[in-house]
C-alpha cells in the first residue's frame, strides 16, 4: 500500500489494523559513469514498493534527497545540510506521529544519511526525554543492504568490484526498475579506487569518475531482480516484527 | 531529460546547451474520498516529465512534502513547518546553482506552497542583495492550472464542481497518471462547500470530508489526459521562454 | 485605540469587549525619487490610526522593517530575511494571544511582504495542526489598497501613471501623514517602466531610480486625504466584520 | 533627518558628508498604571527624533519590540525571544553596512535589552572574526537615561520615586512627547515597592500593578520637556564623537 | 560534591536535600604572554571546586567555550557565537530542570559572556512566560570577581596593574590551580594600555599581546590562594543564600 | 601539550611545527551505579592529557556535554540536542581552522555522540562543498575504544561483564584518573541485561540502575592504568599518521 496513492480514509482504515509505516529515504547524487543520480533514493523506493504491494504495509513517499554534500563535485547532485535535514524529518515523524503512527521506519539506500538519520532521532526523542512523558513512538533505520542475507546475495552476483560508492548492485537495483535507463559505459579504470574524502572537492580529486571501488559495468536488471527479491523479503519481515503482533 | 534518471555525465553535457531545469514541487496531504494523497505532487511530476521527455528539458526530482499543515487533520498528510521549507529550498537552489544552472523553474502543484516558495526565493536573493553580488541564477515558479490555456481547458471538462481542494482536475491528472489507483466513492454532497479555513483543526470541521467546493467523482483518466497534454505544452512553451535562447 | 498610547489597565479593560486587534506592517525602503523609504510602513499605520481612533478598535504598534531584499541597491533599505520574519512575527503573535486576542489583523503596506506574512500565518497554524488541539486565534492579512473600494479611488485621482511601486497612490498617503516631508522631484521618464526583477543589483539596474510603472509627481497630501479616508472607512468594515458581534 | 521621512536620493547624499546612524530601539510592555506600553521605544524615538531635528545625524526608524518576556502579565505587552532579537539585529546591521554606514549607534530604552542588543553586537562582529577580515563597522548601544548628565537631571526632578521600571522619569518623557496620552491615576501604594524578578507569573506576583520602586504619578510633559532637552544635547555630543570629524 | 564525579544515585539522594546547583562558565581565550588559554574557565571551575568539596554543594561540569570572538586574532582561542551559546545553555538548564533542580547558579569567568548568559536567561523564561504557567526554577550569574570582597582583595594584593583583561588576579588564580604552568614572561610594556574594542582584527591591533590595562608578571600561586579562598567563602555564603534554608 | 594550559604564543610556536590538534569529545550522563557522571568525557580526555604531555601534541579543552537525551532519566545527566551540538561543534571547528589547524582529530567518548559529530562533519565541509571552494581542513574522529589493540586489551581484564553502557573498562578509566572517586556498590544482578532503547523514559524502564550488559564493579584504578597505557600509545600512532609528516 503506497500511501501517495491512497485516499485519506484508507489511511483512516489501515491504522485500525496497523500503527506501522516505511519511509524510503536516499539522495540525489552522482553514482558513477552509468548509475543514476536518483540511484540511492530509487533503491528503497523499488524494495519498498514491492514490499508494500505484496504485504499490504503502508509505504510513504520518498524523502529523496539527503546528505551528499560530498558528491556536489559532479554535476546534478543535490544536497541538504544536515542541520535541515534535521529539521525536515522531525517534520515528518511528527506528522506521521500525529495521526497515530507508532512504528516508523526508515528504509535508507544511502550510507552518508546514516548519522544524520540517528541524530534526528536523538532529537526527536530529546523533546520528550527533556520532559519526562514516555515518546509514543519508536523510529529505526535500516540500510536496504543491510537487511538479513542481502549482502550475500550481492556478493554472490559481485563477487569482484561490488564496491562501496555506485556499486554494481545498487545500479541493477535501479536498472531492474527503470530498465530504459540502462546506461553502456566502459569503466576506466574497471574498477575503481577505494579510499577516503572529506568535502566535494577532494572527493573528486581521489575519484574522478565518481566511483569507489566498484565495477558497475557489471549491473544488469536481471541481477537487479535477484537483489530486490532478496531485500524486499527481509523487509517485509523485519518490518513486520517491528509493527507488532497486529501488523 | 529526467535528472534522477540521468548519470552525471549527462547532465555535465546537457549544461553545455541549457542552464536550466524545472523542479516538480508539490504536497502530501487529503485529496477528499477519491483523490490521492500524493496528488499534489503526482500533477507537476506527471505534468513535468512528458514536458522533459517530449523536450529534452531537464526535470529535477520531486520535492514531494510542503506546506499541509491544515490538512494534518486527515491521515496521511505530511507537512514540513514553512520555517523547513524555507532552509530545504535553500539547499536545493544553492546545489543547483554550485552546477552552473542558471534559470531554476518550480512547477508547483499546491496552493499552499505559493507563499513559502516565493519567501525562499527572497530568503535566496537575500544573500546577495546584503552583498551587493549580482545573483547568478533567477528563480520563477508557477502553479500548473495557471499556465496558460489550462484553467481554461480544466473548465471545459468540467463546467461545474470543479473547485478549489480536491478538484476534479487534478484527481484527473493523477488518474492519468495512475489508473490503477482510481478509487470510485460515491460524494456527499455531491458538490463540497466553499469557505476559509486556518488550523488542522478548523479546517476539519468545515470540509469534513476534505473537499472545497468540488465534486471530484467526476475525474477519469481520459480527461486526465487531455489537461496533461495542455499542461505540457503550455509548460513547454514557458520554461523555453524563461531559459532563453539556448533551450 | 493605539496600543503603545494606552495602559495596561487600558487594554486589560478593552479586552473585556473585544479580542481583536489591528498591527500595521510595512517596510523601510526606497519609494523613488520623492517618496519616503518609510512609505510602506507609514500608509498602513496613518490609516490604522485613524481607524483605531474613530472606531475604539485597537491599534498595536508598527511592525515597520518587512522583506525589502530588492531594493537593498537603494540607500536607506532595511531588509529582514525571511526567515526573521517568520520568528519575529511568531513572536508578535504568540504575545498577542498569551493575552487572550482572537483575532489579529495584519494591515500590510508592503506587496513583498504577502508571502512571509501567509508563510509565518502556516508557521503559527502548524504548531496547533500538529498536536492536534484547536488554535485559539485566527490570523488574516490585507493590503490596505485592496480594501474594498480603495483601488477604485485611487484610479479615481490616478488615472494615469498610478503605477505598482512608488505608486502616486502612496506616496500621497504618507504626504498627507507628512505634509512637511513633500519633496518635489522632476520625474525622468515621467511614467517609470514597468517590469519584473529578482535581487537588488538585478532591481536596480533595471529601474534605476526605483519607481515602477508610476509617475509619483502627482501625488498631494490632499489627494491622500481622500485615500486614506476611503481606506478607514473600509478597514472599520473589514476588522469589525472579522473581530465578530461584540467588536 | 528621518529615514524613514528621507528619500534614497538623500539617504545617498548623507553618505557623502557622514557614515553613522542612530537606531532608536525599546519595547512595547506594561508601565505601570499610568505609563503608556509603547514607553521604551518612544522614549528614544522622541530623543533621537529631536536630536536629528537639530543635527542633521540621521535617525533611522525605531526597533519598536524587544526583550518583554517578563511583562508578558500584564495585557498589551509584546515581545520577541532574544534569539528573534539576535536574527532581527542582524539583519538591520547588515542593511545599513550594505550601504556603507561605518558607525551604527543604538539609543536604547529599555534595560532589559541590553544583554542582547550586546549579545548581538558580539553575533555581529563574530562573522568577521571568524574569517580574520576587519570589520568595516562599529557599533554602540547607550541608554538615553545614561547619557552624560541626564541621570543628574531627572534626580534634581523626581528626588523621591523615580524608581527603576515605569520610572517618573520615563512616563514624563512620553507625557512631552503625547501630551494627550497624560492619564492620572492614583498610585496604591505611592511608592511601589524594589526588587527581584524572573519570569512573567513572578513579575506580576511581586509587583502587581507592574511599577517597580517609582511614583510615576509625578509625571507631567513640562518636566518630561526638561529631560528630553538634557538628553537630546547628550546624545547629539555622543553621536558627533563616535561617528567622527566629518558628522 | 563534583556532578561528574558522582553516580546518578547519589545526585539523586543530593537532590532531597538541595535543589540547587553552581554551574562554572568561561571561555578559552588568549590571556596575554604568561595567561593560560583556559583562564576564564579554570578560574570558576578552581572556585567553585573547592567551595563543593568544602561545603557539599554541588558543582556541574564547566562550561568551558563561551563568546571570545574578539579574541580570535590571537591562536588558540575558540569562541561560540552567541546563538549558539543561546541554544547550548538553554539544553543545559533543560536538563538540570528536568531532574528537579531548582536554582541553577553560574559562576561566571569572563565578562564576555554577561550578555549572552542573561539573553539565555530570558530565552529560558521566555518559555514559561508566552504560555503563562510559572517557570519551575530561578536562574542566577556572578563573575567571581565581583562576588562579595573579592575585589577588594585582589586590589590589596595587585594595587598596581590588575586591570581589565589578563588580571594579575585571574591569571594568579589558575597559577595557583596549575602550579606546573606557570609562566615566566617579560611584558613590555610593563602595563598594558586601557582601550575599547570591537572584532578580532581590531583587538589586535590595539591590544599586540592581548593584555588591557594589567601586568600580569605578578601573579604567582601564592597570591592566587589568598584570592581563591575569598572567592569561595564569599561563593558558598551566595549560593547558599540563593538556594534557600535546606541547602 | 594542554591548550587550556598554554598561552597564545606557545600555540603560535606550535603551529609552526604541527597543524593537528586532538579534541577530546564525550558525555555527561548517568554511568550506573558506580559509575562517574563524567566518565565519557573524562575517559578521552584522560587518555589525551597522556598522549599530549608525552607526544607534544596539542589536546584542546573537552567538549564535555553532548547527546546524551536517553539517560535524562537519570539525574544529573545533561545533554544537548543534535541540532545544538552541530552548531557547538561548527564554533569549535570554525575557531581552530581561523588560526591555521588542518588536522582536527576528536577522541570520542560516547558512542551516542557518533551520528551527531559526524553529521556536523558533513555540516562542516557541506559549506566549502556548495561554493566548490576546497576545504582547508580535515576532521576526523574515533571512539577511544575502539583505538587499534584497546578493545583486546579490555577484554583480556575483563573477559566477563565488560559490556556496552557503564562498561568495566571505561569506569576503571575514570578510576584511574580519579581514584578518590572509586564507588564500592554491590550489582544486582551482576552482570546487566542487554537491549535496546529510545527516549528516556524507555532507557529507565528496561535498564533500571542504567547499566547495559556490564558488571562495573570489577573495575579498579590498576586495570584503568593498564587501558589507560594501551589508549595513549594508540593514540599517538594515529593522530601522528592523521596529522602528517611534521606532526
Amino acid at each position: 500500500m503506497q500511501l501517495h496513492q491512497a485516499s485519506w480514509p484508507e489511511i483512516e482504515t489501515y491504522l485500525t489494523r496497523s500503527k506501522g509505516v516505511i519511509v524510503p529515504i536516499g539522495s540525489t547524487e552522482q553514482h558513477g559513469p552509468n548509475g543514476l543520480l536518483g540511484t540511492d533514493a530509487l533503491c528503497p523506493e523499488i524494495i519498498a514498493r514491492e514490499a508494500g504491494d505484496e504485504s499490504g504495509m503502508l509505504i510513504a513517499p520518498t524523502f529523496n534527497v539527503g546528505n551528499a554534500q560530498h558528491h556536489l563535485g559532479f554535476p546534478g547532485t543535490i544536497t541538504l545540510r544536515p542541520s535541515t535535514m534535521l529539521a525536515a524529518l522531525q517534520d515528518w515523524i511528527d506528522s506521521l506521529a500525529r495521526h497515530g503512527f507508532e512504528q516508523i521506519y526508515f528504509l535508507n539506500g544511502h550510507g552518508g544519511n546514516v548519522p544524520t538519520i540517528n541524530a534526528a532521532f536523538s532529537e526527536s526523542y530529546a523533546r520528550w526525554s527533556l520532559t519526562g512523558e514516555p515518546c509514543p513512538y519508536k523510529l529505526k533505520t535500516r540500510n536496504w543492504w543491510e537487511l538479513p542475507g542481502v549482502m550475500k546475495t550481492c556478493r554472490e552476483i559481485f563477487p569482484v568490484g561490488d564496491g562501496s560508492h555506485a556499486t554494481a548492485s545498487e545500479v541493477a537495483v535501479t536498472y531492474y526498475g527503470y530498465p530504459d535507463s540502462v546506461k553502456n559505459v566502459e569503466m576506466t579504470p574497471k574498477i575503481a579506487p577505494e579510499g577516503d574524502f572529506s568535502d566535494a572537492d577532494n572527493y573528486r580529486k581521489v575519484f574522478p569518475d565518481g566511483r569507489i571501488g566498484s565495477d558497475p559495468a557489471q549491473a544488469t536488471p536481471d541481477k537487479g531482480a535477484v537483489i530486490v527479491k532478496a531485500a524486499k523479503d527481509a523487509l517485509i519481515a523485519e518490518a513486520r516484527a517491528f509493527f507488532g503482533a497486529n501488523a
